[in-house]
């Protein structure tokens, strides 16, 4: 019997995985891995059959049972059987279905941390998401709701803490700012969005709370994140009068 | 005129680095890290004059204006300059103050996201931050109060987010477990405690909301995290009862 390792990719690039995680990719004899890693990261697992599974920002994903069923076969057939999620396994990456299924049937894991796209967002952003005075504390939410899963009051953990990012909430953003300022956000809290955090082709928007209702988010398609809050208010307004092309122009509204 | 490349080095373990903060520290010329990074970690800087500044978890520190001077001074001596801090560099490492002192100097600088230790104590418990239905909002937050900083108000956030991660709160655990009851938050919350978190001698300790306002922590002494939420229900009775002491049996509270 093997073990199953679930090992965090981390935000994107290759080179953002850690030591342990690229370790693991090299011994492992396969890899279950989401559809967003980037080839770069699997060339890393040069013995092993890679297996795309899930899909994280689509409504489209391999059934959970079935990545489960698969995770406890291979470790029945090899000794390291990686399962490489985006970002960390224990942050929006469903692990604990995985860890059920493989305590269930009897398997041995182990997890292997990895860096959270807010981190990697935060970095390329240049804005610490603590700072003295400013923000001591950072929420870490999502307003999606996937199939089977049930609402629950993400809005007013956002709108208490300093600082805070949402992750998978640009399909809904002029939805969720709406929300957020019912919960008592200030239209003029400072947003910066980002895309593609980590990669060659990231790219990032300053905006604020009132920006996003009217529509700020629209021209972004991959992965993003939302960072908001007031440690956020001088990048978001050089990020604005940076990259406004007309056609943005018209979202912009001025710092408070 | 080098580069200063702030990086983070993970949550202890030496192989919880990234690729791209190892890699680096290979190449560096100098290494001003903190006091906590573990020697396995500082053995990667292979050719580098290594510096200690700063200590986390201790009321004594390096001045943060001798540290950006260093950094800006090692910069115009050398290529490649790092400046290793514990977990990520933008989470309550005071990456900003270094940030803003090497923009101020005309300094290029870079910074390289660390795991944070939030994940590697959830990694180590074996328990998701979020869940399905359960946990959509994870704040990070720290009750500390460092030389020079203003108190500002971070229990509501810790309240309202379905699952909570204290930093650098261990000191004060009881005093802050009463602040939290008074902001509502229920006695008989689930609460883990992890001690250097991914590192040999870590040490897990369950407990309650309440358990800790009667002193729960008093035999921690490394730098420590202390996890809230329900979904730690399950993990911090498993280890109440797995790891009781006569000792610490007093501070048991069932489980609500």
């Amino acid at each position: 019997m093997g073990k199953v390792y679930l090992v965090g990719a981390g935000p994107g690039a290759a080179d953002l995985i850690t030591l342990r995680g690229a370790e693991l990719l090299g011994r492992a004899e396969v890899v279950f891995h989401d559809a967003l890693v980037q080839p770069e990261l699997l060339a890393l697992a040069r013995e092993a059959k890679l297996v795309a599974v899930g899909k994280r920002c689509s409504r489209i994903s391999t059934d959970q049972r079935f990545i489960n069923r698969n995770l406890i076969d291979a470790a029945r057939r090899h000794d390291v059987v990686v399962r490489l999620k985006g970002g960390d396994p224990m942050l929006f990456g469903r692990a604990y279905e995985e860890i059920a299924a493989l305590e269930a049937a009897g398997v041995a894991y182990e997890i292997v941390p990895g860096v959270t796209s807010a981190l990697a967002a935060s970095a390329e952003v240049g804005i610490s998401l603590t700072q003295r005075g400013l923000s001591r504390s950072v929420v870490f939410a999502t307003p999606r709701i996937g199939e089977g899963e049930e609402l629950s009051d993400w809005a007013p953990a956002v709108a208490a803490a300093d600082t805070a990012v949402l992750y998978m909430a640009l399909g809904r953003a002029a939805e969720i700012a709406g929300i957020l300022e019912l919960h008592g956000m200030a239209p003029t809290t400072p947003v910066v969005l980002v895309e593609n955090a980590s990669l060659p082709e990231s790219r990032r928007f300053g905006s604020t709370l009132r920006g996003l209702k009217n529509g700020a988010a629209h021209s972004m398609t991959g992965p993003a994140l939302m960072l908001l809050g007031e440690v956020f208010k001088q990048r978001a307004a050089d990020l604005m009068e940076a990259e406004l092309t007309p056609a943005q122009a018209r979202y912009a509204v001025p710092m408070g």
